[in-house]
């Protein structure tokens, strides 16, 4: 195990400047404390051992460009409270701690964690191409990810729905009803679950039997240019059904249809993802695909007290659910 | 909720024979008992009540045909182990159920589970077409699948290690030792593991650039059809490298290569799956891709719970772990 001794051996000086480092002590530059915390992580130095803090600390790192927590109606508030449900009981003090792209530049994540003295932390709403997501391929503190995975670290986890099932049960539903040209609308995929929701359409289309080629999908970033530019394709292709990769593009895709002079579901079904508070109360309510967020985040805690207890769990997926509304109904008689 | 009375109206029976079919009592036909537990699976009947035996029971169903436990060397040996380690200090009494195709077409899976008065079941060795595998779809009765999984019941949850992450890791750390003909021995393709195995393979093999079409797989039932067609055809190939879906298969053709003149590592390198507790007496000793197994009985245990606590975890998997032993080594120079 490595100690303070080794952590001033390597660079050559006091165990006495290292102490005040790791103790965040006032009177040392931050660029000094910075280069020790490095070294300290280099050396796999991940866990303080400040004996007048004995209060065991996680925290749940929210990528705030992302997502939002704050109020009961944003999607991750009970991802969240799911988290404390599970943690404080167990003794553990929960913090919160977002972060953007800047705070990723300017420290790693394992020096973060040591920095700010938590045992391992529940991350939300990273992108692909953010710092932290490189990181997270060799870091050493616990981490769960919501809705990512990192191939080959034994420390990180992945927790998310099934959403292969969830595309499954989708397209099942729709041609159930008669649907055949079932296409899907998508943001960009640059984040791992756009990527999962996108390969899944094609599998259940296939698994189903039913045609899918390229043109099928749209994706693009600006939910503008997926209304504007696939939305009107979809139609004149003849699609009877569309499903979007979130509910607040379903629920535009519901607005743009109906302007367009399409019934919502005589016409055309729309079903979203995720299920987000607001979708029973759209005109028509939104059928979609469900993720319990409660539970997401009881085991986002599970999952990482496994971690941090060296049981090695790497993904944990809960089964989707499909929450049948009015936005979705029999195929029209053509 | 169901009640007796229900049952008994529905096949117009009086409450006390229902009760006796309910408490394998002796002196009613097994013909009428075995309708009788039909009809109280159908209508929703899977918890049996019986107060003079307050224990709550869980069983390991294992397929006998297909998986071996008795003896510290058996594949799932350590797996019940490492379920008991969880459930009986949660206060489950802990029952092994073995079973074969005789059995699972005698009498369906939920019936089963009411007439042994279990509440939840862990399904060790199942392949694909078993007449229980199709019952799973619907079951109510919570099961959690070793290496199986299937889509669209919340009853049900699949618990395994991340093969996709295991040949991830087996073929990154070929192609770091030079090795670029890299082929793929399997069994028949007639249990999800090994369809997962064979995807993950050509999945791996196109992260990493290197080349691979159907010819650099081969797959047959019988160990020897693969020494005999497979491994030749391989070796005519200029293979550098082969992996085995399973410690047996690359036991064997460590043996195979050897007789046929190849050196194990300096010609051939041999990477197997599962690492079984042989391996590191096998000459020589196999690199393979782990299987913790004590882990596997304990997420087992895990995923049970929370489905007896409606908790609709779907998905389960540990992490791989590569094993690095002397079966694998640098690529020969060319």
């Amino acid at each position: 195990m490595t100690t303070i001794q080794d952590i001033a051996d390597k660079l050559n000086i006091s165990k006495g400047t290292v102490s005040k480092a790791l103790n965040n002590a006032p009177d040392i530059s931050e660029t000094l404390q910075k280069q020790i915390l490095e070294t300290a992580v280099e050396l796999g130095y991940t866990k303080l051992r400040r004996y007048k803090n004995a209060r065991r600390r996680l925290c749940i790192i929210v990528q705030r460009d992302n997502i939002q927590y704050k109020e009961p109606h944003h999607f991750a508030y009970d991802i969240v409270m799911g988290f404390r449900q599970m943690a404080e009981p167990a003794g553990y003090e929960v913090e919160i701690a977002p972060v953007d792209i800047h705070v990723q530049e300017k420290v790693s994540y394992d020096v973060f964690m040591l920095q700010n003295d938590y045992s391992g932390a529940f991350a939300l709403g990273f992108s692909l191409n953010e710092p932290w997501m490189k990181d997270f391929q060799t870091s050493r503190t616990p981490v769960v990810l919501y809705d990512n995975h990192i191939v080959g670290n034994p420390n990180t986890a992945y927790v998310g729905i099934d959403n292969a099932e969830g595309m499954e049960l989708a397209i099942a539903y729709l041609k159930d009803l008669g649907h055949e040209k079932i296409a899907y609308l998508s943001s960009a995929l640059g984040s791992h679950i756009m990527q999962v929701r996108y390969r899944a359409f094609f599998q259940a289309m296939e698994h189903h039997g039913l045609y899918a080629d390229d043109s099928w999908a749209g994706c693009s970033y600006f939910l503008s240019e997926c209304m504007e530019k696939h939305l009107p394709r979809f139609l004149d292709m003849g699609m009877t059904a569309i499903i979007c990769c979130q509910d607040t593009f379903a629920t535009a895709a519901i607005t743009q249809c109906k302007q367009l002079g399409f019934r919502i579901p005589e016409d055309i079904s729309i079903i979203g993802f995720d299920d987000i508070p607001v979708c029973p109360y759209t005109d028509p309510p939104l059928t979609s695909v469900r993720q319990d967020r409660i539970e997401l985040g009881k085991s986002g805690y599970y999952a990482l007290n496994s971690l941090m207890n060296q049981v090695s769990i790497g993904t944990l997926l809960l089964h989707a659910q499909l929450i049948r509304r009015e936005s979705s109904g029999p195929a029209p008689e053509l």
